[in-house]
């Protein structure tokens, strides 16, 4: 089996772990080193389910804390293994989120006695469909083991706090018309043209920017597909335009729905997914402290995250996690050594002082 | 061998043909059979070429003219052998196009000696790319063959004149953008939210109408499909729409093409397809006869059919066959018999009187 040594920094850590290739589906070597390091310390209270680990402190704490990370990672792509140069730290999961596990293990090995209360949480198939979600399935199964008054999710947000997350949906609008020969085209009527005044629509969109505890959202209304067509030579009868609305976490999924619904009255449309976003909810203790800790800076997260099962749970949660959230997913997948480390020095010393 | 009665009457002979399968590319045995009725009558010189059979009178006349059919099918939609109900014959290939070879089959057979001399063309593969088109072939391997002062092709036109053809073009008009995370919109730029302006400049489009040789054509510009989109949480980068321009045969190719350039103007528009139409040319001397027989009602054709290759080797051309088109290629495929026996009688005064 694989070991992971916890005794060495942060960033050596990271390249351990980034060099356990792990994608999604595939965590089984990456989530048994991870179980037996977190058992070899000895003060944590470890429980598995599935590729899903699950470290408990138990020190009688009024304050429970969860820091959690995802073990998983898109395919590879000529990306591994991992390599340092100089202050950067290269391959698949560097980013996206193996140094931020990384940081999690240190905080496991370094804090023994921590001034709250930790869960620490590993989980599976954060990148693939939901139903795979590894957070998603504990907290439908443990939903226990995951109470908390605040989490800290280590997606990444260079190395800074970025509160709560917008929600996402998508809709489907549908033109439709009559079919006819493309040489007797009086006789039909055309769907695609019919569009045309959908996508307008979507030009001339201006985005809410709501300010939710001091953040400041930025919502996107956006066609993300469009298709129509029967053959070169005939009216086409439908044409539908795929749009995904990312919205600022002041909307419920019902809001959200309904805005896009009036945005598009007129049309027929079709909700075919969506999601909760999730507010800051900064003002629970635990998160102003801190908050005041990482030196009061906060910014909103626009992306959505898993942070929003957390909310769901009632349970306020944050994105702080080291790495630029624009090169995850990316072949040149990278992330500062100094993100790594301040990560570390942040949390470690908000649990010590 | 299947054999072909010409003796029978040409409703008869239309269902003969339809119950010799012919789907194109699979034409072998109907050019037998039509072949071997042809040298069966013994006034013809019968030439074949692979599919294609030409048979002629050549009996010094100043006027020389040409009827021709194709004898492929598309392809059998359950609606195979010929069924008869009272005036309609029902079955693939009855409208597009047997009902009007069997016509030319008659006229071989029973006007031996016609007013002016006759080319009788029974072609391949018309139904499926223009490659495989057995009348293009005939042209370019055997332009002596097809010489003639005047074209009749036999398809469907509800047994009235439609002359010459629209021609038809198709672009490709592409819009292109930015990627970017839909959460961060403002970071791309949306390829199909700028379809949009190219959609509603086709939804303002105004017809040209151009009336030749008195007859109105209609023109149109029509969207035939759409596609863009990367992911559902991308912004896309491209957007192509395909565009269908039908033009009267006052334009050239080269016309259209300009005017479809100019219409998009702005645009990254590609040229993919183009097929030029062919003009009425009522004003030769065999068509003028032709016309008056039929009692001077003549429509413009709108859709694209081979009269164009007739005209591209300079020979004036009209459609003239049982059926109406808007049946053509349709499970419920039918002629009235009315239909065939209007184009036989026409054909054979024309020829005769």
């Amino acid at each position: 089996m694989t070991t992971l040594d916890l005794t060495t920094d942060a960033v050596s850590l990271t390249e351990q772990l980034v060099n356990i290739e792990s994608v999604s589906l595939d965590e089984q070597t990456i989530a048994d080193a991870v179980e037996a390091a977190l058992r070899g310390l000895g003060h944590l209270d470890v429980v598995r389910r599935g590729n899903n680990i699950v470290a408990r402190t138990d020190l009688g704490h009024a304050e429970r804390v969860v820091i959690a990370g995802h073990l998983d990672t898109v395919p590879v792509n000529d990306n591994l293994p991992a390599r340092r140069e100089g202050a950067i730290l290269h391959g698949l999961g560097t980013c996206d989120m193996k140094g931020g596990d990384a940081v999690i293990l240190r905080i496991a090995a370094t804090v023994p006695k921590p001034n709250r209360d930790l869960t620490l949480i590993f989980y599976d198939a954060e990148e693939i469909a939901a139903e795979h979600n590894g957070l998603r399935k504990l907290a439908e199964t443990d939903p226990d083991l995951l109470a908390a008054d605040f989490a800290i999710l280590m997606e990444p947000s260079n190395a800074g706090v970025e509160a709560g997350c917008q929600g996402t949906l998508r809709v489907a609008v549908r033109t439709t018309g009559e079919r006819a020969h493309t040489a007797r085209a009086w006789r039909g009527s055309n769907a695609i043209h019919k569009a045309g005044a959908v996508l307008r629509r979507l030009e001339d969109y201006q985005p809410r920017k709501p300010v939710i505890d001091g953040l400041e959202y930025h919502e996107g209304l956006n066609a993300v597909f469009v298709r129509g067509g029967v053959a070169g030579n005939v009216l086409p009868d439908e044409c539908v335009v795929e749009v995904n609305y990312r919205f600022a976490p002041d909307y419920s999924e019902a809001d959200a729905e309904a805005y896009v619904r009036e945005f598009f009255e007129g049309y027929d449309v079709t909700l075919t997914d969506s999601a909760p976003g999730a507010l800051p909810g900064l003002d629970v203790p635990a998160a102003k402290a801190f908050v005041d800790l990482v030196g009061g800076e906060v910014n909103p997260k626009f992306g959505w995250t898993d942070v929003a099962r957390f909310s769901a749970l009632g349970i306020p949660a944050v994105n702080f996690g080291p790495g630029d959230p624009m090169f995850a997913h990316k072949q040149e997948e990278h992330v500062p050594v100094e993100h790594i480390e301040r990560c570390e020095a942040v949390l470690t010393r908000w649990l010590t002082s």
